[in-house]
């Protein structure tokens, strides 16, 4: 008799989305007016031309018996493994082409990687928290300790607060709090991993955001980490590829037990567990690192930015605490006069017409507190920016 | 300390193809002679029209502020997974459209169900095998019942010859042996099933291969399958979505257990560990679908199945016991005067320039045979069969 992955049982549903929807079509139905949706958790922005004009090339490459492409490498064609290490070599990270895996994107990569790990270790994640790394491992059964953010670590647990831990998930720009790790503290963490012989799971799906050089943008930047760590990154927040899929993650040949190498394990699991990611979409990720294409990826991540710091402004002009917004989409900030997420939640709705995310959807440490996006136009963004000041002002 | 999945160590490396190119360069750099690849095991023809047209048109939407995409549902658009259930109906099976799920194909969800499952189920699998079913498993470290395909079954294994089974692998059309289970036959694996619980996964990467009503092309054609059977279907080989990555796998809502339903788990699991296949790959696979579509499909099918007639008429010809060829693009045929696997791969090259795969490589009984596939051109397989044909003949 088959049996089912009991621990599935275990998933808790989320509703958070879901409840958002559901409250902000209430709102909409009852009192007929506009909202501002500052919950945006997906780039709006199109594709830049580079991009679009490599997509239809091997569009049309694929219609021609002579230039067709069938099945690829699962890891991913050579022209674009070889453009992902340039463009760490501009970092300073020295890496070798088969120690990039090119993907369908950092989420699937960073839940799959489980894979790759006994169900004995003891995970550890940050709360507030991405929910894939949680749920991703509590598909399995393993054992989850949260190690706390919260106002006074800026949001930025160190270490220090944890007993015990195999393997470490770090995101850095953080989704959803949008604080950054400097050098000197994910040195901190490397160090730890290090002496702890474990793993840390390294998400940088936000590294082009980051703007200043004190804040790495690879933990591969750090001594040491090609010991203990592995990078997953992605396309899609840094050309707009949340619709087309593609991203990158990096397992250093350092990173070994005895006779199994993980860059050698994940090779083998990629190959047997996938496919690759479609040519023309490679071909388009390609363009990404072209000059032109790094050309139009900035000129997108600054409108995305501007909005960010007109945020991380506003909320500093009435006094609110926040973080993020600097080198990030997200800005995250407390609840004025210690209200709670969703009573703040429904306050914005109701009186200013503006939608932001609940920050205890993201985890107990997240209570108090709201997630708001930089991905809406610069009109939205200020004036409900202005609506929050005013509600700040009248409280 | 980190502890790595152990079960990686039983894995064995595949030197199957890498052999047989180390084989045929050595052949050709000795002799300088052309050799006719037979061992080809994927799509020559490039994509039709309406494909490359529909690829084009999405691209280019990405482009526009007003029509770009960004998140897609993990799941598969609705316009797509509604064109799945249509084809379906046309094959007199009735699918909710929240019963199929759009997937980058058959290769990663085949191998990804395996997280729904306990690890102390018991998996049957045939024996010839595509690997993946096996290493998928082996991976968890699940104990591996093999099923022998052989001359006397036709390479068509029977319920009747396994003892116990939780988790059953079926593909029909087959890879490697392109044999095909009748209709009664497959009543028969349904109807074992059903009185052992145990759950079907059934390949039909194949199935547009089909010319004959008498073999279903999908398993819910057989009464009862809903109850114990998921389908796993690609457009790899049908539309020559190898390079373009797009597939779909149903999971009917009448697989349950308790409070758990298999097709709720499965989009737990792809929401959690999946972002879904790119929109302009949904956009090019829905042109499958299409009137104009359907009709280029065939007319590619028919060159592939043209090749595969030819290949089994000469072996019949010559007198070699074969399977598959009618129904597939893979022909599996006794190699003479008892010869293995290996040693006729040699004859065959040296005396002949042919390329095929040793049927040793897809498990111990496939010893003795050599499967030859019908993707390289109508010319190339006419004048590699004149050769076989030869050989044979001088044996």
């Amino acid at each position: 008799m088959v049996k089912f992955n009991s621990n599935y049982k275990n998933l808790k549903p989320s509703y958070l989305f879901s409840d958002i929807a559901r409250r902000v079509s209430e709102h909409v139905a009852s009192t007929g007016a506009k909202v501002i949706r500052m919950d945006i958790g997906d780039v709006t922005q199109p594709l830049s031309a580079p991009i679009v004009d490599a997509l239809i090339a091997a569009s049309q490459e694929m219609g021609k018996v002579s230039t067709f492409r069938g099945y690829g490498p699962e890891q991913g064609y050579a022209f674009l493994r070889e453009a992902v290490a340039g463009y760490y070599a501009k970092m300073g990270v020295e890496l070798a082409a088969d120690e990039i895996f090119i993907s369908d994107g950092a989420k699937s990569d960073i839940a799959n990687i489980t894979d790759l790990f006994d169900n004995e270790n003891i995970i550890a994640l940050p709360d507030p928290v991405y929910p894939v790394y949680f749920d991703s491992n509590l598909m399995l059964g393993r054992k989850i300790n949260l190690i706390q953010g919260n106002r006074e670590n800026n949001f930025l647990p160190m270490p220090s607060s944890i007993a015990a831990a195999d393997i470490i998930y770090l995101c850095s720009p953080n989704n959803p709090t949008g604080a950054v790790y400097t050098r000197e503290q994910l040195k901190e963490w490397v160090d730890f991993a290090l002496e702890n012989n474990a793993i840390i799971m390294f998400d940088a799906a936000y590294e082009a955001f980051v703007r200043d050089n004190i804040y790495p943008r690879s933990i591969f930047e750090i001594e040491g980490a090609r010991k203990c760590a592995i990078e997953f990154c992605s396309l899609s927040k840094t050309a707009g590829f949340t619709g087309l899929r593609c991203g990158y993650t990096v397992v250093p040949h350092d990173l070994a037990s005895g006779s199994q190498s993980l860059n050698k394990m994940w090779l083998r699991r990629q190959t047997t567990k996938f496919n690759g990611v479609p040519y023309v979409v490679q071909r388009a990720a390609q363009a990404v690192f072209s000059q032109e294409g790094l050309r139009a990826t900035e000129d997108t991540l600054n409108k995305y930015l501007k909005n960010a710091h007109l945020i991380s402004a506003s909320l500093d002009e009435v006094g609110a605490w926040n973080t993020g917004g600097k080198h990030s989409p997200y800005i995250w900030f407390a609840c004025p006069k210690g209200m709670a997420s969703w009573e703040f939640f429904e306050l914005l709705l109701n009186s200013a017409g503006v939608v932001g995310t609940p920050g205890s959807g993201f985890g107990k440490c997240g209570e108090g507190y709201l997630r708001i996006t930089a991905f809406n136009s610069y009109e939205n963004t200020l004036a409900a920016m202005k609506k929050i000041k005013e509600i700040a002002a009248n409280l």
